[in-house]
């Protein structure tokens, strides 16, 4: 990343706005088959934050809504606060003051990439506020460090997609290689998050160290695959490659009624199906709204006649990323 | 596949030709970070077959050029006569016969798809011959039967790309998944064939059965980065998605002054050094032909000062696979 710092603010000559209110998209990880280097966005759900500008200098929060009273108000341990003075530290203005409402509009802990579109949504949030001094893909190591607050681990395969919208790639990340694929004009999704509890961390430890390379060989041909499909707007070879040999068979077993949802979901025409980030949320795509909306509503009442709640949502691919509202 | 058992041949009303010479291209498999999945032609070197038909049922081999004697006569040994007997197999025309002469035009035991080369061109020389009653792609599991033949081990990822041109992905064996990629346009190869002995089997059993799944995560990257600079013609993209972290630093213990070569390479513009399938043979992307040939000329050159004798090649793209000539 170059270095931005002390950045002069390019409001000269228009006037700054003194309150903005964003949207960031929730995002799905991993995308099957791209274990840590593929991830996409949806048009919702997503979380919102209102920043306004304060006189006295420093980052607040004001507002949680929708989080249960799970996230952390100190400005140090929001990832929301914590980015944004990351931010300020980044362009070198620390005179700069704002007060930071955020709203959840997703569940927390639900593999939807939830810390990651809040945290974004704060990015865009004083980027926009301050006449945009930094490009957008200059928002996302910024991002990065926010995740790594919220999950001890710097990753980005969801506020890649949370912050350029459509499908990235995370090629490598030292040093930082991001890549926007194109996003098929006729792909919906079905997400359904039943509701039970599968910790980021512990699903990520329950990973093995070492894989079969002939496993591993088997999974390239198939990221290969869905990349291809992606550009050729093949959605045969997309629900083909859609395919995950080496960390669903590990992760599935945290999430109750994995494989029946999947037999649902297929068997309704769904291109693929599997687990979005570390889980418990599950996804689909679909070649339309309908079939992705009779997906969401025979998983959901296969999951509520075993006893499991649950959120669904049906959304088609966001290609934007964050946007003011 | 399709059965295609008993064809009746599609030659009514016009006139089939007694004899053909096709020419198949020369392939380099893995392309540095897909291996076992990637692969594409060049359009030199090649073999050459001249089939002719016979009188007498049966298949035989009564020429063969350019092998130093090493390559079996006997019909059922050589990959050539044995792929066409299988293929007048598989098209229930037994009572068929054709003579073989096979025009080596590359090293044996090079690292450039050989046996593959001259598998092609003998499978599309009776194809054309018989006026074409299977299509180019229902060849492609018969070539791999004739790679089983060669190396033990019914491998696609030579025989696709010389059989099929361009770049190629095999996606899965099981089922046969083969997906054509783009080839860009200024895409050229310098290839250098060092005359050392590594053979194909044992460089195989060389590498780890196990790897890191992080070192898999980095390798899956690279695949992803390398198709989508394929499809989007972006040869930065390329050039960074060529490395390999499983399977060269093994590989390359095998092949005398790899670093020193890939240095030369490197220093002098290319896009990327690396080995062509299990070696051997060396090869580099440059986007323009007179930097191919800098480049071979300058290994070559440092070869010779190490007393190691090569064939270098500089070719573009083969996009076509095999051509009657």
């Amino acid at each position: 990343m170059e270095s931005v710092e002390s950045k002069a603010l390019p409001h000269v000559g228009k006037q700054l706005k003194e309150e903005v209110r964003v949207f960031a998209p929730a995002t799905v990880a991993n995308v099957i088959c791209g274990y840590d280097i593929l991830g996409f966005a949806l048009d919702e759900p997503g979380d919102e934050v209102i920043m306004r500008r304060t006189k006295e200098a420093g980052v607040k929060i004001v507002n949680i809504q929708g989080d249960d009273g799970r996230l952390p108000w100190a400005a140090e341990k929001n990832t929301v606060s914590a980015s944004v003075q990351n931010y300020l530290e980044l362009i070198g203005r620390n005179d700069i003051g704002v007060e930071i409402e955020l709203f959840k509009h997703m569940p927390i802990g639900s593999g939807l990439g939830s810390s990651a579109a809040s945290t974004v949504a704060g990015l865009y949030a004083i980027n926009q506020l301050l006449g945009q001094p930094i490009s957008q893909r200059e928002l996302l190591p910024l991002a990065m460090k926010g995740e790594e607050l919220a999950c001890g681990y710097p990753h980005a395969d969801n506020v890649a997609p949370s912050l350029l919208g459509g499908f990235t790639l995370v090629r490598s990340y030292e040093p930082l290689d991001v890549i926007h694929l194109p996003v098929p004009a006729n792909l919906y999704c079905s997400v359904i998050f039943p509701h039970v509890d599968v910790p980021t961390r512990a699903a990520r430890e329950m990973i093995r160290k070492k894989v079969l390379l002939k496993d591993a060989v088997q999974q390239w041909g198939n990221i290969a695959g869905l990349v291809s499909g992606l550009f050729m707007e093949d959605y045969d070879l997309i629900s083909r490659s859609m395919e995950d040999v080496l960390i669903e068979p590990t992760r599935a077993i945290l999430i109750p009624e994995f494989y029946e949802m999947r037999k649902i979901a297929m068997s309704a025409g769904a291109l693929s199906f599997g687990i979005s980030g570390s889980g418990p949320s599950v996804f689909s795509f679909t070649t339309n709204r309908e079939l992705a909306q009779e997906i969401s509503h025979k998983i959901s009442k296969h999951l509520n006649a075993h006893g499991i709640e649950c959120n669904t949502y049906v959304s088609s691919i966001n290609s934007d990323g964050p946007k003011e509202i």
